[in-house]
């Protein structure tokens, strides 16, 4: 009842924890999309080809459909003349059989009539009426994409987890295919909780400050495939926190609440989830971000992230986003957001805790950003995170260091 | 009257005169959108701060504010003694003013009240009813921040063209902003023309394709900052693709049209810009996609793209990409989509032409695709293109070439 002792957690047991909490809690679910606003979605399952591609023998050029025997031998001093029987254009075609000595005019794209194995471009061709004067011999299958040829009906196109670029967007439409089943985001409520906090617009009052954390959240969930939705400001109080969670819960997967003061807050929600769920963590041995709390209601995933902004951010992209990034189909870690820099001056890291340090990059170069541990300003200027293990009192100037970027576009 | 000769353009020539058109035709616009939902915009203009931050002296800490001087010599062994004689938890403040001997419990986050300038952080306080013992000695300012200590007021706090990750959008709530002016996706319409096009679910009959260029290249253009708005299909007729454009450019800024055949719809729009606009391009030295034509009506932009959807891609990235991407307020070429890879076979180029050949990628080897120009599963596989130059014959096997990804979740 809000008085049991949590042991502090250690970054990976608690990576740990989370991981398997998330597996058991849940599974991705699908839904469809239409396949024109499917950008940047990812492929629940393997797709297979419905239909033959080409959908027929086609022409790969403008020229004249034949037999390529006709033209064996024929050059342009020695041209081979056939009889042009009936002109074919693409999205249509021929009801007559190209027979010897005949050929039938064709586009790129056009269906190659019967009795025809061959095309003889346009550029190596003279048409005057209905004579065609073949100007170069032209092998057989000379030009034609042969039926199936692309891919066959019911071979695999796209794999599983496949992230849908204007490319394999174009691969899915060729198939005809309308709407596809993608992994659908996860549904996340975002409750910011503190009298001290104002949302945007309201009028400044001494003692007061604007919400930061509901917008930072909501976008951070965005940013690894999850639906974040901001469900305002509530007061630091038991009632008022548990009514947001409740109501939150009955819309969406997982709920994130952050805030204001580490006693204060930490305080109502580990009471609240003594009530009515479990607390499952209480307290990371990292810094920033120490008084995190994970628990469960009703087999839903509560988070409680610090209320400083670079805090519950870092705690967000460091133990949450991860599994929100599994359940929404992509890796868990996106390569291209960790880079190697320099780092420009020494960084102390505080005793016995797993310690992320903001840092700006400039040209190759990691330079710290030393600020009091609330300052907005260090958002503004940070590119990312450096982490230092616990073990680990400083990194020197010179050395080399991962950077795990906020940003990727 | 459609008959002129235009000649074929190298492509740096037809990159140049697309920058000058895009620069004549286009300057980048603005528009506003709620911070909540301002995830990867790009900012229109530099921010400067509205209020401070801290807007007052903010403490820290949960503890007591106090007047330094009360504390020093405190130690554990010899505490010094403060009356406590007030609460003020984040949010609110106290009217009382802290004098000599005197102290106030305060809540991290609170304003510091009057008279008191430091903070004694709880772990090192004994309350009992209104005596707290301090147990060690702080120093002035211990655990405070000074009101505009962050930013002041009115100094610059994200620069014009910053792309909005969670964490700028967090320094943007902080100042309470609810809107913010991003560079405006110009609206561009995408128009397939072809005879043999169906629209997805349509029944497939013989000689027909389904259209893969509306999708394919709406989602390229969103993909660059753009707009992609799609038109459908239209038949390959004068009359039907003067309509589309017409009706098109009445509410977008440019129209890109996509072909069936070279001859064909190239011949069609060709005709419609010679009649109501202006051919400025026809034709560039480059493979595939030798047929692209640009022009104007109306100053805006058309563009005619082969109706072959590799070619199409190819040519949308390289020269129509850039174009967008500088009015949506990004960087003409995105970094991180060039990457460094090793080929896996020797790769021939067409003489006399800049070629650009689809590449697979894996274990760091680009390995190229060798398939039918017209091949859609060469997109399938395809991970991005290789530029090979007009002076090049072929690269041989194991050389390093650059890879532009198609994408880059």
């Amino acid at each position: 009842m809000g008085t049991e002792f949590l042991k502090i957690k250690e970054v990976k047991e608690a990576n740990d924890i989370m991981k398997k909490l998330f597996n058991k809690l849940y599974s991705p679910k699908s839904e469809e999309v239409a396949i024109e606003n499917s950008y940047k979605k990812v492929l629940f399952q393997d797709v297979k080809s419905s239909i033959n591609l080409p959908p027929f023998n086609r022409s790969l050029k403008d020229g004249f459909a034949l037999k390529s025997k006709d033209t064996f031998e024929a050059t342009e001093e020695n041209p081979k003349m056939l009889k042009c029987i009936d002109t074919v254009e693409a999205g249509s075609f021929s009801n007559k059989t190209v027979k010897q000595g005949e050929c039938i005019e064709i586009s790129t794209g056009a269906t190659i009539p019967d009795g025809a194995d061959a095309i003889a471009m346009v550029e190596f061709c003279e048409k005057e009426n209905d004579e065609v004067l073949i100007l170069k011999s032209v092998p057989p299958k000379q030009d034609i994409a042969v039926k199936g040829s692309d891919i066959e009906k019911n071979k695999l196109l796209l794999k599983k987890r496949t992230i849908l670029s204007p490319d394999k967007i174009g691969v899915l439409s060729a198939q005809g295919i309308e709407k596809i089943a993608i992994f659908k985001s996860p549904k996340i409520s975002v409750i910011s909780t503190g009298n001290e906090l104002l949302k945007e617009n309201d009028e400044m009052k001494y003692g007061k400050i604007y919400d930061v954390n509901t917008n930072a959240i909501k976008n951070a969930i965005i940013s690894c495939g999850g639906n974040g939705v901001a469900k305002g400001i509530v007061k630091d109080s038991y009632g008022e926190v548990k009514s947001a969670i409740q109501q939150s819960l009955k819309t969406s997967d997982i709920v994130i609440c952050s805030g204001g003061t580490s006693a204060g807050v930490g305080d109502v929600l580990r009471h609240v989830l003594d009530d009515i769920g479990e607390v499952i963590i209480h307290g990371i041995s990292v810094k920033p971000g120490k008084p995190t709390i994970i628990g469960k209601i009703d087999e839903k995933l509560i988070v409680g992230l610090p209320g400083n902004p670079v805090s519950a951010l870092i705690i967000f992209y460091v133990f949450i986003a991860p599994n929100i990034r599994r359940l929404a189909g992509l890796n868990e870690i996106e390569k291209s957001k960790i880079v190697t820099a320099t780092l420009s001056k020494r960084l102390h890291s505080s005793k016995g805790r797993m310690q992320y340090s903001l840092v700006k990059l400039e040209d190759h170069l990691a330079i710290p950003i030393i600020k009091d541990s609330g300052a907005i300003t260090s958002l503004a200027d940070a590119d990312g995170y450096v982490k230092i293990p616990k073990s680990v009192e400083l990194i020197d100037k010179g050395e080399k260091v991962k950077v795990n970027l906020f940003n990727d576009y």
